[in-house]
């Protein structure tokens, strides 16, 4: 276990340098996929723009890089609850994102923004209905924002706000501008599964292989999106997932799949998240049993102590990106 | 006049073979600037979710690409109504949008998601006050989307939805991806100036100069910017914008600032724009007047022809934007 650690650590101590070299990329832009059109009487309660028409909703922004001559298969990135794809760009402290490491390290990257939330259009037509009388107050959806003393404990910096956990990886003196990335969230508005689930099953199947990395209020989607449809899809990375499928349901989407489900430390203290590690390692022993391709790995079960629940931006960001591509190198079939 | 369109389109046939090439990036990544902590009880109306605490609004995302080696000004792309940053990306029918092509040319280029839009939160907590009986119901936030029908004609690709004007340039065959790209507006519930312009202020100054580049409802922020401070500020291009400064308002702080306002076609015969049209051309009569350097331009004056109101997504739009290029080039004082 301490000699798997001190090997990533080596790696990132090779790799360093070569972050400061200029990035070559051979391809970048962004596109849409899903979507639907909704036509509606109250767009606007306002006089300079018409009441009435059609919007596009449910499509999920993409936005992606791809190396020169890529030899790896493609990561698409889907960040959590009340936050977008910058959950992946820039950490707060100024250090690169995985949206660049990955490319940087062969992968194609595909960044994308859930349904109903940053680049992706949400809906606004039922709350204006309700402020015109048509629709009553308590169908009003519920869209929220997460508080920051609230959200602490949720992203484990501390037991409670504002306490914080011995040996924090997460860098909380830039923690203005990562409050600054939380966004008003529209999810439990949406039907189940998310739209970005069938949104994400459609951008697997025109990348024509990629890896799901979901996070938190997304870790389920790549599970639905291959309950859905394993097309398209060539592993699983699950970090910190609110939720696994269930070990007693229908594994058979899961079977021919590499699947790792990643968390990292203070799980067992943490009332919101260790039932759900719990949940998780009976769902990664069904799958064993089952002859599956999945690991749980909880990180300071292997000695990378310190890690808070937005561990793609904690201090050791890319040694835990290093881990995952080591993973994907050695368990996700090549193209 | 046809002899600096044949310049142009020249420019743009030598141009075209290197963005093929691979892009080779200095430095990239994302940062907001701004934004001010704002506490509330009404922040969910969700179990799972605490209603009180504390959250930031009023900052702006930025997204930037910095060339090996700039020589030329960083330029900073604000959006208009009802759009993100997405704007500047990628165009509906797939070809580069300007944010990677100013790279391509030199430019350091900051691409912004207005405040309470896209990846810049807006603040939920006065509509969960209504829908919680805190707050009356008229008091909701005017949020709005445009409806597709009465965006076509203030577009301009037509007089009306969907009447098409002839040699249209808006790859309307991709008009299904450009609906996709409108998202909910905030920009009613908040206060005047938009906080984007002291974002912009503030951006401003960090880079030490650049030249604002708006569009739209935002055309006006570049303005409202430098009457703040024209600190930071070394030009303004402001694409179709929703209105000029007044003519007979105080005009100093334009005065030593290379300006251009660009306008496409068919806008004499737009009830919307014609008036703000005429309102810039008086600003810019009244600029030069007073011994300004601001330039109006009409783009049909100049023999091209076709421009929607969206001219950067145009079939057109790299030959725009080289002729932007060499605008700066020309007028705008290197650092």
């Amino acid at each position: 276990m301490i000699a798997r650690t001190i090997l990533v650590l080596a790696s990132l101590a090779m790799a360093a340098p070569a972050l400061a070299e200029p990035l070559i990329i051979e391809k970048q832009g962004s596109f849409f996929v899903g979507g639907r059109t909704v036509k509606s009487d109250t767009l606007s309660t306002l006089p300079a723009y018409a009441a009435s028409g059609t919007i596009t909703v449910d499509q999920m922004y993409v936005r992606y890089q791809v190396p020169v001559d890529p030899k790896k298969l493609p990561v698409t990135l889907i960040h959590g609850c009340c936050l977008t794809g910058k959950t992946w760009e820039t950490t707060p402290d100024g250090r690169m994102g995985w949206d660049e490491y990955f490319v940087r390290k062969g992968h194609p990257t595909y960044v994308i923004d859930q349904v109903s939330r940053g680049r992706s259009a949400a809906d606004p037509s039922v709350i204006n209905s309700v402020k015109l009388g048509k629709t009553p107050l308590d169908k009003t959806p519920p869209i929220f924002a997460a508080g920051q003393e609230a959200a602490w404990a949720i992203f484990r910096f501390g037991s409670e706000y504002p306490k914080v956990h011995p040996g924090m990886l997460f860098p909380l003196e830039a923690q203005e501008e990562f409050w600054k990335q939380m966004v008003v969230d529209w999810a439990a508005t949406l039907p189940t599964p998310n739209p970005t689930v069938p949104a994400l099953s459609e951008l697997a199947k025109k990348l024509d292989g990629t890896i799901l990395i979901s996070h938190s209020q997304s870790g389920i989607y790549p599970f639905q999106t291959a309950a859905l449809d394993t097309k398209g899809i060539a592993g699983i990375i699950s970090i910190e997932p609110g939720g696994c499928p269930a070990p007693t349901g229908d594994l058979k989407p899961y079977m021919n799949m590499p699947i790792m489900v990643l968390f990292g430390d203070y799980v067992d203290d943490a009332p919101r998240w260790a039932p759900r590690l719990k949940l998780c390692r009976e769902f990664a022993e069904a799958m064993k049993k089952a002859g599956g391709k999945t690991e749980l790995l909880v990180l300071p079960e292997i000695g990378i102590k310190g890690n808070s629940h937005m561990l793609m931006q904690d201090r050791n960001s890319l040694q835990i990106a290093d881990l995952l591509i080591a993973w994907i190198e050695k368990n996700v079939a090549k193209k």
